[in-house]
This record gives C-alpha cells, structure tokens and sequence, in this order.
C-alpha cells in the first residue's frame, strides 16, 4: 500500500464550464505493476470513501473500505493485480475540494465549482496519463463508484477492457436525490455550518448536529426494511423505558452514533458538493437518449446489482442490460445479487460477490 | 358536520402508569344518529391528522383529510352513516397534548406522559361512554388510524361489527423507527426549538427548520420510488442551473414545500409525542404473542394494504392475515391494492378502495 499525491497546474476544464486550476488528487495503490503494464485494476470509491480502499495504517483500528474485496489472495488479488485507487476531486481526503486552498490562500468554500461524476473521472484519466497509463485490465466500482465506472465505460470506452459496477445507476431517481436533499438540508439549516462559514476544527471536535441528522436520512437508504427487522427489531436499549419520551430503540441508537460520528470525520460543504454531483448523474446527458450513451461501451461490462438495494434498485441495472441486450450486446451482464442487506450489501456482503469479480477479473 | 368537545373531570389511566387529569376530547361528526342507534362509523386519523375529515370549513381551501371518501353518496355514505372523528389524545387540534394546559394553567410541555395508541383508543371509548355509544357498526383507519382500528378490535371485541384497518401494521418496524428517529433528532437539535420551551406563535410565524427537515423525511416514507418517478422524475426547477449548488429538482422543491408548510399547521412537541406513540406501537404488548393478541377480535375484519407502501409494508397485514387464517378465523379479509403511490395511497388514491370500504360497510 502505497499514497501518492500528484499537483496538477494545468486547468481542469469541467462539465459546467468552468475550470478548477491548479489542482492535486491523491490516491493509493496496492501490488506491483507488470512489466507488460497490463495488470492495472482501477477502483472507484463512494460518497463518504476515499482513496484507502485497503490495507491498514499504522494505528488505524479499521482497514480501508473494500478490505475483504482487495488484497493478496482476495478477489481483487494485489498477489496479481497493481490496483489504483483515487480520491475523486471535490473530496476532502487530499485531492482538491471545497475546502482546499485556493490559489489566493484561501479555502474556496462556495466558490468550489460543482463538480459532476464526469470530471471526477476526467480528472483521473489526466491522473493515468501522468502515470503513462493508457489502457487498463479493469475498473470496479460501487454506489457513485459504480456511476464513475459506468461513465468511464462511455466516455473513454477503450480505456478498459473491463467494467464491474455493482449498486449503481444510469442516472439518479428522485427518491436518491431526496434522501440526499434531507441531508443538505439539515446541514444548510444548522446555525453552527454558518452558513459555509464554519471552522473545520470546531466541527471535528463539536460534531454538527444537521449533518447527524442528514447522515441517518442516509443510513436508512443504505439498509432495507428487513436488514432492520435482522439487524435490530423492536429491541430496546438496555435501561431506556418504553414509556420515556427519549427512551431509545436499537436502531434510533445506531443511526445517533453513526450520525454524530459521521461529523468527526467527514467535511459539511464536501458532502453538499458531492450529493450534488451525485443528484445530477445522468449518463444520458451530452447524448440523445441513454441508449445513444450505452453503446459507447465497448468494454466486458458487469454489472451487480443487489435485491433489495432501496437507494438504487436492481431495475435500474436491469435497464441499462436490456437496453444493451436489445442492441444485441454480447459483452453486457448482470449479476442480481440476492440480498436483504438493502444498499450497503455491496460493503458488507462482499462474500456474494466476491467469487463473481475474482472470475471476471481472472476470465 | 358538527365540532364539539367534551371535558372530562376523571383520571384517563395510562398505560405507563400515568395519570392524565383532566382532559378535554374534541370531536367531528357527519350525517345523522338514527333511531336505532346502528348506524354508527367511527374514522380515526393518522399522525399529523384531525378530527376534520371530511367537509370544509368557512374560509378554508382545502376540505377533511378524508373528504374523498366521507360524505353524501361516497363510500363512507352520510346519508346513511353518523360518522365521528375523534382527535387522538396527545395531538394539537383542541384534545389535550402536549401543549394543553396543565391543573397550574401552564403548558405540560415535557411533563406531558408518553401516550400509547391503546391509551388514544381507551379515551376514545370514555367519550363514547358518555355519549351511550357502546356498539358502533364500524370503525375504520389508515395508517396511525388503522393501528387504532386494530386496538379497538383486540382490546374491545365486542364494540364494534367491522374493523377497516388500511395501510398499517401489527407493530411498528424499525424501517419507519428510523423515519421518526430523523424528524424527532431534527426537531431537538434545532435551536429554535429551545429544548421544548419555544413560543408556539413564534414557530408558526417563523417555521421551524428542523421540523421542517423531519417533515421531509416523512415525506420520503409517504411516497415511493415509482410514484416520485411518475411525480417528479428528472425534472429540474426553472431557472434554476443545473451546475448551480444550490439548483433544485423538482422533487427537491416539493419536499421544500412541504416541509416548511408544515411547521405552520403542527406542533413540533406534538410531533415528538404522536411519533413516539407510533413507534412503541404493537399489538402484542400485554399478551403472550401477536397470536394471543389477535385471537382476542370478534369483529369482521379488513385489511387494506398498498402494494408499495414503503412505511407499513403489504407483508406486515399479510401477517395477521395469516396469523387469524392459520386459526380458521373466517371472518378476516386482506384486499391489497395494487399502487404506486406508497403509503400516501390510503388518502390519495380513494378511487382505488373505496368501492371495496362501500361494499363493506353496506355488507
């Protein structure tokens, strides 16, 4: 496991017309690259993820987010595969966000540009350039991974010879963008965001309730009804009475902690950026249709979806097959998985899919 | 229709052990008692509901939550049927809540004890006590209705000839825990809330943003991805840039909308107090089992379940359904509704019912 940091001077010009220059995008590697630089899998992180997909760092109680899916011997085997993983510019792990300097010294704060799934893959193909890296063995991704996956499949369709996008969509539903509404709504109202104007240390340390509040709207849309009723039922946490007004449920407590928690880690006006880079995914867009988008695609595309994902159904992944299919599209797949985990599957339930990448990335 | 309130001197036992003296219950009531007393319908309204449910007011826009189906000729026939709405205790519209006062002439506020949907149901008997009502013909409810619907059933068999109980559950999951857990989180944390000692004039001029916040959670639980689909879709708000920050779709603007409404007609204790009897919910409590519990009813039962209501799942009628089957109780109907539109169904989509509540009620 290896951080690098690449400053870019040169200008990024993104989707809106507008440019972000300079700029710098970490990201993180694992395994060797061949000598025939053909053993390239490039992952994409979610919404709250960042470039450590794997591995520990020294004092970390918590290994990267896809821990159980890259590593050596693990599906996405570093034994094999030289494994690059980005933090998508409008972040707040190192690449360049709304709270990065800007070149007056300043954070830039409401003068970030929105930034949309598409620039965030621009920007790592300019990355990939700079590293001499031109075609890759795979890209994987989920949730706004999957989206960057999906995008990289249009938009430089013979940069990889395969796609696995798993927990995704064509383009975000209303349903999507409410949950995130509620939460940029939350974090918009809460007088201690000051209005954009807050400072970052205060928030780490006092945590920023709106931003609590807006992240359990996101954890229920990360679940399922049933991986509730699994997960916690109707049981009550110990010494709280029933009849007490703020007497607590298991789950009210698991959406409080991971709610505050959540603040201590993460940067307010970053998630007002990337919901919205999020709420406005459209891989249509710059096309007709969708279908004058999907068959761009020339890669092995796989796609994962999970039974009851409540954030992005699998009949949305069932749309972009069948469009394929319909084209006669031989390389297109789609895996349901079956799961009552709901969204979050693609993080938890890696051992569903796991045997599924090893051999598409292996086949 | 009539609007009376009836005061009442005499302690209401709660089920936490608390007492609540005295007491005021105010309720509505449509078309006319006849002689022989058997033409009696009860409608009980869900969380944000009234005893207005049908027929307009002076000066009012908009009729009773229920107008579609109460009234002259409709599926809850006046003609026919005396109706009467009871606000529950713990609401804001005139039975006492929260905000009532209290024997020192003071707002309860906090000291108001955690009311259950059985205690709304026992004070609702009480009043029909005092009316000499003691059989009704039935009793119908959607939603937090439709839990008292089923109360009604298991805790006084006898009282009524048909149960309706729409769009509801046996006991509240922790899916919509969670809903109530963002709206109630939302409300405490928000300043202007003032730990519960804010001036109710002040938020109805003012709003409340965390109610608000909340309000737009519920909202998500109401609907479904394909009604918001079919509402909304991609559609962004004119004038508003897509590459804006702070642009809107659509569904974000009616989630805005009514969200902020809402804190000018509901009180955000009451909010804390309703959704708490919601969520502590569950038929079985005082009984063995949920089976113990339904073996108590006598009555003609109907369930009517919404096949995409994302807040009380079809599967959770199925269940008492297939509890009361399993025991040849022949008298326990379950018709499932094939919609859209999610749990908002039981007041939007009438159409779809109401022959089904006419046939029942006439049966």
């Amino acid at each position: 496991m290896q951080t690098h940091t690449e400053h870019f001077e040169s200008p990024l010009y993104l989707e809106s017309g507008r440019i972000l220059q300079p700029y710098d995008i970490v990201y993180e590697t694992y395994g060797r690259l061949n000598e025939a630089r053909d053993n390239i899998v490039i992952v994409c992180h979610a919404l709250t993820g960042s470039h450590h997909a794997a591995g520990m760092y020294e004092g970390d109680a918590k290994p990267g987010w896809w821990d159980g899916l890259i590593g050596s011997g693990k599906a996405i085997d570093t034994d094999r595969f030289y494994v690059i993983c980005t933090n998508v510019i409008g972040s707040c792990f190192g690449s360049t966000g709304p709270m990065s300097q800007n070149k007056y010294g300043e954070a830039y704060r409401y003068k970030f540009p929105v930034v949309t799934i598409k620039d965030m893959v621009k920007a790592q193909r300019i990355l990939f350039d700079r590293l001499d890296i031109h075609r890759v063995h795979a890209i994987v991704g989920g949730s706004m991974g999957g989206m960057q996956a999906l995008q990289f499949a249009i938009h430089y369709p013979s940069f990889a010879n395969k796609i696995i996008a798993m927990a995704t969509t064509f383009a975000t539903q209303p349903w999507a963008i409410a949950f995130n509404k509620v939460a940029q709504e939350a974090i918009l109202t809460d007088p201690a965001f000051k209005n954009g104007y807050y400072d970052p240390e205060d928030i780490r340390e006092n945590g920023l309730s709106g931003m609590a509040v807006g992240r359990m709207a996101g954890h229920i849309s990360f679940l399922s009804h049933y991986s509730m009723i699994e997960k916690f039922g109707r049981e009550y946490k110990r010494n709280d009475g029933l009849y007490e007004l703020f007497g607590k449920f298991q789950v009210e407590s698991y959406l409080e902690y991971n709610g505050y928690n959540f603040t201590k880690w993460f940067d307010p006006l970053t998630y007002l950026y990337i919901t919205k880079a999020i709420n406005i995914f459209d891989l249509a867009r710059g096309f007709d249709s969708l279908f004058h988008a999907l068959v761009q695609i020339q890669a092995d595309l796989h796609l994962i979806s999970f039974r009851e994902d409540m954030l992005f159904l699998p009949d949305e992944m069932r749309k972009i097959d069948e469009i394929l299919k319909s084209q006669h599209y031989r390389h297109c797949h789609h895996f349901e998985v079956e799961s009552h985990y709901g969204h979050d599957a693609f993080l938890v339930e890696i051992d569903k899919f796991d045997s599924y990448v090893r051999e598409v990335l292996n086949g």
